[in-house]
């Protein structure tokens, strides 16, 4: 198995930096869409031999050095007790918003083996396959939250921060239920094979500093604490490029980092004990191979003082992004990398 | 007048620190709304009677400092030759979204006096009515060629995008009839008596640090330049946190902090040479008095390295907000900040 990957989370000399890019199997790639007309959304994640089908499409085609789980953040929230549904137009609906102790009390904790089966099964068809390291996820405790107070995105997440602001302790029995319930997923995942577990914060951003370091990352150490030392955890907070100190405090072995800093500054204000995985703009791949090339270069050269480095973007890429960009883009990290290695 | 704020602006030594909430006549005000339901949106804007009306509101009920124009960063848009409308579900819409040089060719640069003279009668009424200075604003280019280029607001920017990475000229070329407009529309205010002006970059933040450099801050800096030492300029980079030394070379006199970091973090960053305004997560105003009064304490004391410290939130007021709140936000600001001025 190439192990770049792995060994770069570790912050192990490597012969080139691994590249992989968030969202990597989906829209944007005919091949998916190709699969995704004959079933829905949520099937498509349920029925393993699809899910793992669209899964190695990205490795095989882009050539990236992982490959990470398809699958969906609020999977695991439908067991808990709520009625979920992706609309095309509003995205994903979760029915019966959480919003009092009588709707906190009534949520399931899961057990994955049990509850999303098909995911362990999923994984298991996938490490017989894979001949790169295999990326299981899940969301973070706070990012949940917001999909099941809010009931889908929000604009402003009012009704979060009022639960949080309001009725702290009503907020604090949910966020604990969550936390339980994705330490439980994330396990039976490592349990079915995968390589290295990566927590998405994609709403980390909404947060003040002080409601981050209150209400969002006591819950994520928690969980970090729980696989320290059995695989690789990456912890990517979004829009939380302002606040990468205590982003840290989170104990990740790589931290993601968003397109909204230059990753010398991320790694000035995180210090070379660990590795960073990130940042190109997605919608560079909208600009010509030559720009592609030159800000890939800029990247590569900026996270020098990394502990490790894993190229990627700094946000999942864009449906409507040309296949042959992201191909480039990987090419550009392998051949500049190799040049001048770590 | 109550000069507190133009002082702040200044760096000038304060009895206390000044507060205005962006967004603060609008829609969470049942006055503001009154006035509203008599006419729609863009009337409201064109009508210098009601405009002055909702903008002298807040200043009575809140007992603010400053008072903002009530406008919107579209209207001398409209005139350039763009056909606007306020849609309730969609918000703004441009019709014909300019993609093309036949498109950019064709948009006019603005005399504001001519085009738009109900600003200037509306500010004109106000410096009559108003015992504390009157801030005007603009959008600043960058954010109004994404209005311009997406025909509206837009998740991924990537018409915006393309057009910046495919065809810089035409980019450069919108980019400089945007700049001249605003140039004039800001001058038009101060010459009708404005007595500091806001630069809105609502959407600074979808840039990449190397992309705010070059597609967005050279346009910024022009402007500027152009009012450097007639009136206090502030520039608002909204979710730019993470590249406050760029946004500091614009050459404001003041900077707008969002709420996404740490203030005295900011000031770090900034150095003592500038005026920070900011930075309260609106939503805390939906906390209890004790959480805004110990917030409010917080950010007090985390700018107190500044050269100068202006109180408001770090994003437009939200149309949910409890107006009992936003006054005690105000209180707490003024009594906090007396009892251990600046």
């Amino acid at each position: 198995m190439n192990d770049t990957f792995l060994k770069a989370c570790q912050g192990k000399k490597t012969d080139y930096t691994p590249v992989w890019l968030m969202r990597q199997a989906g829209r944007y790639l005919p091949e998916y869409q190709k699969v995704r007309s004959k079933v829905d959304f949520l099937t498509l994640c349920k029925t393993p031999e699809l899910a793992a089908e669209v899964t190695i499409q990205p490795v095989d085609i882009l050539k990236v050095d992982a490959a990470i789980l398809f699958s969906d953040i609020l999977v695991p929230i439908e067991p808990m007790g709520m009625k979920l549904e992706f609309s095309e137009s509003k995205g994903p609906i979760l029915y019966d918003p959480i919003r009092n102790d009588i709707a906190v009390s009534k949520l399931r904790r899961i057990k994955a083996e049990d509850d999303v089966p098909f995911v362990m099964e999923t994984i298991r068809m996938l490490v017989k396959k894979l001949n790169v390291p295999l990326i299981g996820f899940s969301g973070a405790p706070f990012t949940l939250a917001t999909y099941m107070i809010e009931g889908g995105s929000s604009k402003n997440y009012v009704n979060t921060k009022k639960m949080m602001y309001q009725t702290p302790e009503l907020y604090a029995n949910l966020m604990e239920k969550i936390t339980d319930t994705v330490i439980n997923y994330l396990q039976a995942q490592i349990n079915a094979g995968v390589h290295a577990i990566q927590v998405f914060d994609s709403w980390a951003g909404i947060l003040s500093p002080f409601d981050f370091e209150k209400y969002a990352l006591p819950y994520v150490q928690k969980i970090i604490a729980a696989f320290k030392g059995k695989v690789p955890v990456i912890y990517f907070a979004f829009n939380a490029s302002a606040m990468l100190k205590k982003v840290k405090q989170s104990g990740a072995d790589v931290l993601g980092i968003d397109w909204r800093i230059d990753i010398s500054d991320a790694v000035s204000a995180l210090g070379n004990d660990v590795t960073v995985q990130g940042n190109l703009d997605p919608c560079i791949l909208f600009g010509t191979k030559d720009l592609i090339r030159d800000r890939v270069a800029g990247i590569l050269h900026g996270a020098k003082g990394a502990k490790g480095h894993i190229f990627n973007l700094g946000h999942g890429i864009l449906p409507e992004t040309p296949v042959e960009n992201a191909i480039s883009m990987v090419e550009a990290v392998h051949e500049l990398s190799s040049k001048n290695s770590r």
